[in-house]
């Protein structure tokens, strides 16, 4: 049984998307991080640095429980554990993690940044809004080039799809029009037809 | 041979204190960002987010060249062709990943954009000095906590604590007073000691 601890927000539904793809059993305890339950002490014996997603799994290494915290560790160890959405090829398996970490780095933290100045900010700070809005259209043009000739980011689906998906689709928050990026629109598109994706993102409902 | 394309920013330095300290034969091209050289063609090749550092192994898998981006996944990559500095344990494995993920995703990019406001933004920003400084004091929190109890980040030296060293060494940049964080500042000491380190952060030079 796995525990998954997450909140609606792009980061959590990475890992709620890869528990529905691998079928995995699992249960949900939500974190509001609006009512600041993600600095809890419970939680951050699990999280030390207090963000959602966190996993307990409970069938571990050595058949020991395990906690995992940071979303693109918990890809990697359950990719790992079930074998799945990971490549076995090599090349591609540093595709897979080039692109994984092109997401943990910058895909995500820059875009959570337009978010937050575009939304969040209880003041204007156009020079914030401007370099983040800036950085965001650099980034959905990188993701562009790297899907205009590949079904999925490294060709078959991966985490790296599954990390990247959420971010994408807060593309309001960001300020992007989708039909300046085609190839991330048709992308989007197959990963919305995935009931994984469907069920993942609804969690926590 | 290993080619590293880097740049003295703590992201190039964690690649060059690997590659010190698997003692790989490899040589330094420095991409100047002042210049612009990231833009370049042929470096958007092998980068193709346009950032520092990315290298080029001629003995990749298949004995084919390949290239890798993003400095996480570049440590993951030598790591695992060299098999050093990743735990073979796998709960330290998990842990290490952890860690590396933190300063892939939170520990440089936030980092990073206090640096931007304390030194290099044109103008006077004050939201977002405050709020990348008060997220660094946060951060450095969590690191110190960590390494209350442990000599390295996952009680062996890993390329957890290559990835984390190079932007500690920035921390007058981040507004921190070493004294507040008494257990990574005796791990920067630690650090500081290696050969490795010693000649990983002069490079380029």
């Amino acid at each position: 049984m796995i525990d998954l601890y997450t909140w609606g927000t792009p980061n959590g539904r990475k890992v709620s998307i890869m528990l529905e793809a691998i079928q995995a059993e699992y249960r949900v305890t939500s974190i509001n991080i609006l009512n600041n339950e993600q600095f809890a002490a419970d939680f951050l014996n699990i999280s030390p640095n207090n963000k959602i997603p966190a996993i307990v799994d409970s069938d571990g290494p050595n058949n020991e429980p395990i906690s995992v915290f940071e979303s693109g560790a918990i890809l990697i160890y359950l990719a790992e554990k079930y074998g799945k959405f990971i490549p076995s090829d090599p090349v591609k398996r540093v595709q897979m993690l080039e692109w994984l970490m092109w997401q943990m780095g910058s895909f995500g933290p820059f875009l959570g940044q337009a978010h937050h100045f575009n939304r969040f900010a209880p003041e204007e700070v156009p020079y914030a809004v401007q370099r983040y809005n800036t950085e965001a259209q650099r980034l959905w043009g990188v993701l562009d080039k790297r899907l205009s000739n590949r079904e999925f980011i490294v060709d078959d689906l991966s985490i790296a799809d599954f990390a990247i998906y959420p971010w994408t689709a807060r593309f309001e928050w960001q300020k992007i029009d989708l039909t300046t990026f085609p190839h991330v629109k048709n992308w989007m598109q197959r990963m919305q037809s995935l009931a994984a994706v469907q069920k993942g993102m609804a969690i926590p409902d």
